[in-house]
């Protein structure tokens, strides 16, 4: 890592919750009080305005930093988040996930760019939701995903790589390859966090982890992962 | 334009000599002393690593500095030049002119990162060898050249932005534009500047000016863009 220079770098938790999916007053006051550092407004299906709206609208009142992770430009909302985290799929089979949503994102919106921080994605899960909406080249192997890795670091200089594997768990010996290559980058993990002992071991390697799908099968199990 | 660190930046006018071209050692030592910034060795077809290193071996009594810029891994080749000007197409209807083909390189070399910088190119010659071979989307109109270029600013991060009007004369209200928009990123323009007015049109908006096919069909012409 170099100097750290945005709190975002400070975190080790985050929150994903799926807008799409319905969530009551006392489990997202479960969740902010959990000590987890941020919560993020993503999802692959069924985004829209209003759904991410509503979720905003329930999180207005908590200091938390929120992030949005737009998964398409109609679902960029500015007003309450503190950050865009806006990625990039490296591994993705279609364009528009790299360039073709970003450049219409740009002609129609009126960009707070300081608030915009890029991800890199690579999916691995073929199965996901994003594996196939992005038609993503999961088959890789260590030394590609290495490859990709370093094209969003060292080339592109994109300060989050974020291995994803949506659903399942991963590879932690992957990550494991991934910290000890990275070094400006945060490694972001996503996947299958659902208990302590998965939360400690990708975080060993990870810079930060995220956990999502638990937060709505099994409050408690979420809560072992902060 | 943000404070200036690399050498690079404070250039005005590059001659790209392609390797595929015959060139005699005076012509190149006439272009050497034409007062030109640096020497970018670059082309789009038939580059081999064979053609690369001779062109290479002309230059390396020169102090003048020199940049290879690759059009595919196997023309990377970091013996006695100074940088690596590494493209990606933004246009490109083919996603290994953004990400495989870097990939391709990051797995089969060792990359000298300090070396490397990234151009993020807008190719807009439909009948160049450059358009066609990377299937460019080159009918964009002024606000998605500019969407992309902002992409590449303000989103990539990418130090370069390259319009290439490859073997033809570019819009200079397109590159007004853009001198507008831009202001971290460098603009290089390159494409059928042949005469001073030309190269004085189009400087007046581009950071850099780059120079080629002029240097085999007219010396005395080239002389007069510098």
């Amino acid at each position: 890592m170099t100097a750290k220079k945005e709190p975002w770098q400070d975190w080790k938790h985050i929150t994903k919750l799926d807008p799409d999916k319905p969530i009551t007053e006392s489990a997202l006051e479960t969740i902010i009080e959990s000590g987890t550092d941020a919560i993020m407004i993503s999802g692959t299906q069924n985004i829209t305005g209003k759904n991410v709206s509503h979720l905003i609208s329930l999180l207005k009142d908590y200091e938390i930093p929120k992030i949005i992770e737009p998964a398409t430009p109609d679902a960029v909302i500015y007003d309450a988040v503190d950050y865009l985290f806006v990625p990039l799929v490296l591994n993705t089979g279609d364009l528009k996930w790299i360039v073709g949503k970003h450049v219409d994102w740009i002609m129609t919106h009126e960009i707070q760019w300081h608030e915009v921080v890029p991800e890199a994605y690579i999916v691995l899960n073929p199965d996901s939701a994003v594996g196939k909406l992005t038609r993503s080249n999961t088959a890789l192997n260590t030394e590609e995903v290495i490859a990709h890795a370093q094209y969003a670091e060292k080339y592109l200089r994109i300060p989050i790589v974020y291995i994803e594997y949506s659903g399942t768990y991963g590879d932690p010996r992957l990550l494991k390859r991934l910290s000890g290559i990275l070094d400006e980058a945060s490694l972001f993990y996503g996947g299958g966090i659902d208990t302590k002992e998965k939360a400690t071991e990708m975080k060993r390697y990870a810079d930060v982890i995220v956990v999502g799908n638990v937060v709505y099968t099994d409050i408690d199990s979420f809560l072992e992962t902060v």
